[in-house]
């Protein structure tokens, strides 16, 4: 085991220069905790000539990363570009037919292609490895695969995309609007490129859907996540809901039901004293629920280039120090294919919606609630200068079946006057 | 990798009891992730005939866990016995001499006897971990010697012993005395056979010891923790601290500085808005702080027969796995004898005293301070009825030794009137 580990790193932007940067500062600290060097044997990217603060002068250059990936004098192969299909496919496909073992930081490939690709690597005897690709600098595939093996896990919850949660704690210290928070963060180059991917909840979906796989033993669906993004929450549901002891999270949620697997990612409110609901910025938290274990929270920046490094770091040492573990945890062959569930767990639910000044509206409502099979926990009418108010309902458990339902009984009421906004309260 | 892995559990206490539990209920699911059984083959306990709770009718009892160690029909020595000498200490060499694996949940016998205990298990060839023994469920060695292997450790901090978290937060929430809580909680069951192990430091100062040979590659040095217990804590402090926003934990610290190796386990002022200042009751956190991941906190149940089950099956399925690393994350005998460093890092105190009511007493106090090179931040005095007055002083960053100084000094103003209280202020 004194034989070097030798990386091959496809993309050099934030990550991948991150990589460089800890593997050229901590060469012998590395060497020291791994019992063998790890070095550096060649690098890709789209622009060899691109100046990128590191000297690269002792790595060979590819220009196609699948070349990388085949190149002999490589052991582990780091993808870093990103991008769940085009060259990050092309060159984790190759790097397992050649041979490699793999690392990667890359969610959406993992999200969509995981199966087929651990599959394949389990076949060849290869590990795939993606600490980095959820939660950033959290270890929190490890605690899940390997620190909690002995649970069953009944329940994962996580705040997982660092600039959602930015946004929401920005309007809410700020008492800006979604659209101004939303505009400032692009500004500073929070977002993705497609924002979508941020604020759609679907790069969060992503993360969810990686862990449900490993916490239940079944397939990656990330397909079967219900996703809701940020895009609708306003600063009146963030101040209400602060009024009632709330924050809103942009919240993810997995476990097995009796009807099935239920995987969310959705605006959620949490109780403001909770360790979500005191999560500010960009860091992320996920909880672990297992039934040994009780509740495990870890806690952590979600993105960046150190953190993320970090998180491939952890991977690559792994695999120098020998652990060679299923991608999922066990092998990718036994993966269950679970049955999607919708909302399948009852939760009260946060309504906001106004109403006409006329009498007995609320008790309308109250009247659509009750016909549906919910009771209300508490209401509250703000004060209102024109022809319709504000009210704001917290109910008690109900399943978002039955409050759809209720949903559709509202505008024959005659009482409502806006589309009623509907928040899930999860209990954490 | 079909073949079982054999397990001997030596102590069917708390967690022995916890693991038996978890491979009889979980034996489907663990095989499917380790990609072999996980069996139990022998026990060992000090009496036979207890009823215990749960079959163990199929596993060979052995009177001496020492014979257990050396049964050639077990791969993994499980030691859940405790105590640093004696059997747990004769049983966890001879596991290692018969070229046993060993798994352990014991804080006391690592840290005093882990550097040999480490050093001739590396030099058979096996390993010996201890998840268990620190932070209880959380996964925190785990974390720290793989997660964040990429990283140079800066500081670990943590709320290690739940009991002295309860005893703390029960004083605040109850307004109760020191001596009031110590005996609910002696009541209860939570304190160790010899509380002192808990509430003089003892039991966390022991985990402090583990995670700094982890983080900074230096040899486990517990007679080097400055211990200091939370007996000394009064209702008025916690009082006091929290109308300055603060909350007092028995903290751990440990840090690398010019001056050596600093291993602090005392009450600490932490921010009541910071992780740590929200921790109630008998959870556990511990932050690690390295060059790239950052800050990571993680959270959970520190002791209790699920959570710390939990943990020792995360090492056994490991073990199971084909994970070998050493005790401590780097071969033993390359681990550092560190030049111990006391309170090296300068940091603000809280100090509580009576002043006598003579004009120019403050005045003096500040000058003796001042003469010490230490300002002051904030300044309060209480109000008072009789001769003396309480007075509460934050100082301005300082050094422990400035600050034993100025103590020193004290007596000589002629206006204190009580023995001051000095608590750290950790900025977390
Ligand atoms: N940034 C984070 O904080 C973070 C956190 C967690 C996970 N991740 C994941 O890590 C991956 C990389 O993220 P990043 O932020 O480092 O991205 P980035 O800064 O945009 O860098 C992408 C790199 O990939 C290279 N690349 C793109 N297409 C290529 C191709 N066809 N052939 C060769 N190289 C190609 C680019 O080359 P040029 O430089 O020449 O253009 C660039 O160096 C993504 O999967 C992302 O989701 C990132
Ligand atoms: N309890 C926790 O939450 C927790 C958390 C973290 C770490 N730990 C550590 O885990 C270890 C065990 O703790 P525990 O709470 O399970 O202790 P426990 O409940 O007191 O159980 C100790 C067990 O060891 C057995 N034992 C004691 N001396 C023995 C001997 N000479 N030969 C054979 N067996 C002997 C006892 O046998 P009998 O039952 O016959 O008396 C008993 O079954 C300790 O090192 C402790 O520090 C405990």
């Amino acid at each position: 085991m004194t034989e070097p580990l030798r990386l091959g790193i496809a993309g050099l932007g934030t990550v991948g220069v991150g990589i460089v940067r800890i593997i050229q500062k901590h060469a012998a600290l590395l060497e020291q905790r791994a019992g063998r060097p790890v070095v550096i044997t060649g690098v890709s990217a789209r622009t060899k000539t691109k100046n990128r603060d590191v000297d690269l002068s002792d790595y060979a250059w590819e220009d196609d990363p699948v070349t990388l990936a085949q190149r002999p004098d490589i052991d582990v192969f780091v993808e870093v570009m990103g991008g769940s299909e085009g060259p990050a496919k092309d060159a984790t496909e190759a790097a397992i037919a050649a041979g490699k073992d793999v690392v990667s930081a890359n969610k959406a490939l993992l999200a969509i292609h995981g199966q087929a690709l651990a599959e394949s690597a389990e076949a060849a005897g290869r590990v795939i490895r993606f600490e980095a690709a959820v939660a950033g600098g959290i270890p929190v595939v490890k605690a899940l695969t390997e620190g909690l093996a002995g649970n069953d896990i009944t329940r994962i919850m996580g705040v997982m995309n660092g600039s959602c949660n930015y946004i929401l704690t920005r309007m809410e210290d700020a008492g800006l609007s979604y659209d101004a928070v939303f505009e400032e963060a692009n500004q500073l180059g929070y977002l993705e490129a497609d924002p979508e991917l941020d604020v759609g909840g679907i790069d969060a979906g992503h993360k969810l859907a990686l862990l449900s796989s490993i916490a239940f033993g079944t397939q990656v669906d990330f397909d079967a996540v219900e996703l809701e993004g940020i895009g609708a929450v306003s600063i009146d549901d963030i101040r209400h809901a602060a009024d009632m002891g709330f924050k809103i999270k942009l919240l993810g949620v997995a476990q097995l039901t009796g009807r099935g697997l239920e995987q969310r990612m959705s605006p959620c409110l949490v109780p403001d004293s909770s360790p979500l609901g005191q999560l500010q910025g960009g860091t992320n938290m996920v909880v672990l629920e297992g039934d040994a274990a009780s509740q495990i929270v870890l806690r952590g920046p979600g993105a960046g280039e150190g953190p993320t490094a970090s998180a491939i770091m952890g991977d690559v040492m792994d695999i120098a120090r020998g652990l060679r573990i299923s991608t999922f945890g066990q092998p990718a062959t036994g993966l269950r294919k679970a049955r999607a569930a919708r909302a399948a767990v009852p939760a009260p639910y946060y309504l906001r919606m106004k109403l006409l000044d006329k009498p007995g509206a609320l008790a309308k409502i109250a009247h659509a609630l009750g016909e549906a099979g919910i009771s209300i926990d508490r209401m509250r009418q703000y004060e209102h200068g024109d022809a319709s108010a504000p009210v704001l309902i917290v109910t008690h458990k109900t399943t978002r079946t039955a409050l759809d339902e209720a949903l559709a009984a509202f505008p024959a009421t005659g009482v409502v006057d806006s589309t009623p906004v509907a928040i899930r309260i999860e209990a954490v």
